[in-house]
């Protein structure tokens, strides 16, 4: 797989920032500066404690400089890694009332986005070999659009469009308010010349419809495998396939097989576990 | 229960207006812009198509009305109610193109904060009877807290503290900084002398050992319901318990049991699957 | 006196929610959410509670619309009016909880903007017919420059500079890096040829040497009424005169009889006591 | 005394960077740039010009590293610490422009907290022994409201609720949108159960209704010491009481000894005269 | 020619609102306050004194709208209508010192934008009929990309890539970095296997050499006419071909007249000449 | 020429990073992802490719240094400075990705503010030797003022107002509103007694109408060089003349030659070609 390329520093630490403002509060952390020297230093490392895929230790590493710009942080993973319970992911030695102050901001982005990489993985390889690949939505958690596209790359997934402003597609409610299916597209085609045009259909008949109209990709929103199926025989190759709306880690792979060529999974993002990974204090610290 | 009281528009506000600037992007919904009539107007309802208790209404208002001041928005349901799949939650009316771009935003705030509501509702039914509360934790979506935290509210939980500002926590990293628990304890005792503090404790040794420190809460983390009912025969009432770490949908009745006062989930706001919430256009409309 | 010209809303307005936001926290006014219907509306009058000079009611007004759109606020003062005790200022009719939650950001602005005028109006009272005038420095508090600056125009006071870009004042910090009064005035005389500079003057032996050097204005750092009765003789016209650093509502007048242009009070903004004013219901609402 | 921890750096920076922007302008400190050799260092020392205590040294620091991020910066005295005319606070060596750009900015927020702490203190002496406390209130400047809550605490004062959604404060104006003290102390008591709920009391009484009716803490408004103690006397421990509404340096003592626990001080930091800090250049700088 | 669609009002407002404040500074227009009555009215007409094509007039009305919510705006022109001197592009009835308060900003961004609308129809009035189009370049002014690639499609003009995250382009510098051009481009295609990729070629045997690796567009550097024919003659339909780098208004139809199919033109928005607008008063007003 | 005193960098730095993050976008500048390895360094030189004076080198340092903390960069210019074709401004040596990803951003604000700087400097040696002055207006680009007017002092130019709070500009608009010239400048005169006053002036009649009602300034609109001479001898020294309108590269020696102290040209800012700044890759690096 290539690596992923990461995310510049300047787009991942207003965010991380403003998470730790956010944690922080209007004291700062109270147990830490009650209980610990102002002058202690620990040595922790991140490691994870469940199968799965690592995205985000940028933002840890952020996190934890921003609150001690000497800390010395030191990766022994890289975003995109797949890790074994107990794989240690990451060493930091710094100031402990940061570190502590840190942890729980640093872990928050660092899990949630690791879990959208380990579910990612987890469709991925479902349907590994059959040719069809993995794309995300625009079901993302408000803020954090970026990063958590991002951890989808990571698990080998594929990014749909980031924002409203960068492709056409056009869902049932647009079909409604324009007049029927082929108003839309045709509406979309002649102001966009030269974009693909991706085009929802709910059923055959509206395959046919979008496709003879000259659709791009057409979005196959709701259908069983066998429906899918039809759809791809029927289309055959005019225009490029996706399926969405019914997809599971277990009926994902016969969606691939169906012959579509991409999965569109809303909960990769929007019904996500965290991957647990937990900030263990080093013995002798 | 009692109505849950509602955030303040001006807190919402900017969490809503920077989502729709991230959706938007640099051109806007550029299908909408497309097909649909700059003049257009359209009608469509918020419907739940699943089981779940609702929390977010106000975002979703925010959102159509940040794109048209002029829309005209009715609820159906209250954040905090129970609806069944194909409940009716609000209506607008509005212009098309601007519901239509608002549209996801509206929904990934709502559903995101609804099925917060849902599973906190869930883990709420299951210890019904027991004198246990369910309380949430720090683990929040990074710029969300106070959405996802009022959403648990929403859902019949109780909220843990807010910031690393508002309580005192002593945990195990803290234990390991400070030099044991008792130490960290009395560290915080008395620079905090009039307020509660909690304390984690991993084994019946380390509860016996805090309890007789004085502290007013102890945080049993990882114990088994058989533990977890040997702590509270041994606190006996001097501090209030709070059990962590182990607790699923399925064992969280037997920790209530065992006769804690809290059930921290920090699964509520971490691992949580989005309410199916859609957005049907009306046939007349 | 002429009017004092109105400071845009929109330079106002972000202060105004940022200082509700400040104050409502994650979950808003706890207090009204529990014990007041949520349609309930109330009037209220902001009355001051003590002779005094009126300055923000923008502000109060700014902050109950924030939270209330549809409020109806009539002033019945405006900014710069000299006010008896249980003047009526303005008079609002709002959601009730929506006044409740903006009442202490609206009276914290109000009373401290008025303190701010009522302080500078005393010293302008206090050198009546003198023909010296009171001037504000930048002692002012961050972030709320603009506010107090309009707050002792209120007054009746004149603005010093704004900022460190808008006029050149050499202070006895600089004489000390650029090796010399003299040399300091000349080198800012020579970057800036067309600007009028002013120099501090510690001793009547500086005041010679900056005003033969061509000061336009001299500051009296520190000067006794006597001192700066000679200084003034001295300089005979050829400078505009400022004194600072002594100055008390007591011994004002003194420096003004002397015959200075300036007085310079730093408490102006620095050392200011709230004008108490306050939020009673009407009675019949 | 325990020390008063240090807010986060990560809180004050924004403040102190927009307070440097406010205070630059949109040409920076033309005198400095006049004058001033770009390259000239200086060491100058933050030095008290009378008895206080000082708060906010973070700030100065911050301020200085903000324009020269290799400024040398050692701190003398430690917020909260009692110094005498003529301490030494803090000594600085840094590029010459940048120190002196700095300066009106450190010393602004420097001489407001110190001002906050050193009136809070002296409160707090003026009670010494009596077994009450001095606390605050949400009558703070705009912005600066964790920064002046801090300083109270660098005081020795006890900090009330940092916002609305921290505590219940049932005051005058809910009682009359909801009909009656009683009436209010029952709604906040059904909604938060588990929340010390104060109640303001106008009268001896309403003090014995509220108390009745079972409030936590009871805010005596404009008693007299008198007064107070009766109310003491009637309240009998059963809630905590807090006075309010008239106290200065000159009752303040007598209040205390009426009894109560808190006694709120407004003053503290809405009518605050800063501490008189100076920045003085070394002689061999 | 279709229509333009508009920008999202919420992508404008921030930057029209940030714009008033750096213009209204921190005590406002003081000169419509000192001479025009707070409640007088005015009407006054956008009209355009020059031939051009307008952009922009949601930046206007959003200008005026700002400083007088209930100013009425009539738009008499739309974004990309070509006007004569003398055209009446809008109409505004607003308070007197709002609308002249606005009138700067208003101006400066509608005219800046009909600027670069105008330029880029002069250019593609140059290349008409010859099936070339004029695209842009990342050559935009800080903080203004989004409205002034939107003034681009108003001249009929083609958007290039909006940020660096949106496409691909191989440029000299990677070529340096990357250790010469085929391997760049190997680079980028094994990691972006799906993505069109252009690439920068400074001589005829680069093209050969780029479009045998597969080059999807070929951005011709610096070329003339000439060598512009002969690399289309030998990329043969194989790619796409854009030029750059010596483009002018005089030269520009015989580049497209060598068959390529874009002219990247950076002047558009980096070398711009406002439109001249005006705002005039009605006579009557 | 004294040198041009340089912003501070606290000034320019936001408006740096938020042009990055603007060209960064969501996933960064994925073309140096993908063809250059995450150590690779580049030492890279900026020069200019045409003559002209070069402002803004700050903003090319900070673009570099937000991406590449550890860049070193010398500059072997200075702004202000004029410089021939192939002149040698600065020298990065930073790493290879963030030195191409800044690369954009550096040049656009560089190569803006010094096309502002030269194109000043033409007309300030147009007008060398006649004792008129080069003076910008408000129209900058939205957003660049500060650093725009900065670049004009770079050129050699004078700064007008830097908003509408510094300096009071009767001009036509206010005229109307305020019901003749006469009443205006009156109405100004007696809000701001201190205060130079300029006044727009249509016709020699007006220009005598205004001087004689004491207009400290004399804004001569659209006037011809002819009638600049009219005006400077019926003027004869009572007031400050300033040429606006109808200025030119080519006609402005004769509005300065025609006695008048300003000659305001909104062109500096608002129709400036970029200069044309290159970076260049050492061949060794």
């Amino acid at each position: 797989m290539p690596d992923v390329h990461p995310l510049p520093d300047l787009v991942i630490e207003p965010i991380v920032r403003a998470a730790l403002a956010e944690d922080l509060g209007r004291a700062g952390d109270i147990t830490s500066l009650a209980c610990i020297d102002p002058d202690a230093r620990l040595t922790a490392v991140f490691a994870s404690r469940e199968r799965g895929v690592v995205a985000g230790l940028a933002c840890a590493r952020l996190a934890i400089h921003a609150l001690d710009p000497a800390a010395r942080i030191t990766l022994h993973a890289a975003d995109g890694d797949q890790v074994a319970p107990g794989a240690l992911l990451a060493e930091a030695e710094a100031n402990a009332r940061a570190l502590l102050s840190a942890e729980r901001v640093a872990l928050n982005l660092l899990g949630r986005l690791s879990g959208v990489a380990s579910l990612t993985r987890a469709y991925v390889d479902a349907i590994a070999g059959t040719g069809a690949a993995i794309i995300d939505t625009r079901k993302t958690t408000p803020g954090l659009r970026a990063l958590e596209k991002y951890a989808v790359r990571c698990g080998g997934g594929v990014n749909h469009r980031m924002s409203l402003s960068d492709a056409a597609l056009v869902k049932d409610n647009h079909v409604v308010a324009a007049g029927g299916v082929a108003a839309a597209f045709r509406a979309v085609r002649e102001e966009f010349p030269g974009l693909d045009i991706e085009v929802e259909a709910d059923t055959l008949d509206q395959v046919r419809e979008v496709v003879e109209a000259g659709a791009d990709l057409v979005l196959l929103d709701n259908f069983t495998p066998e429906q899918t199926a039809e759809a791809v025989a029927l289309v055959a190759g005019r225009a490029t396939l996706e399926s969405s709306g019914r997809l599971t880690l277990d009926n994902a792979r016969a969606y691939a097989e169906a012959g579509v060529d991409y999965l569109a999974v809303g909960a990769l993002t929007h019904s996500v576990s965290v991957l647990d990974i937990g900030l263990d204090l080093r013995a002798d610290s």
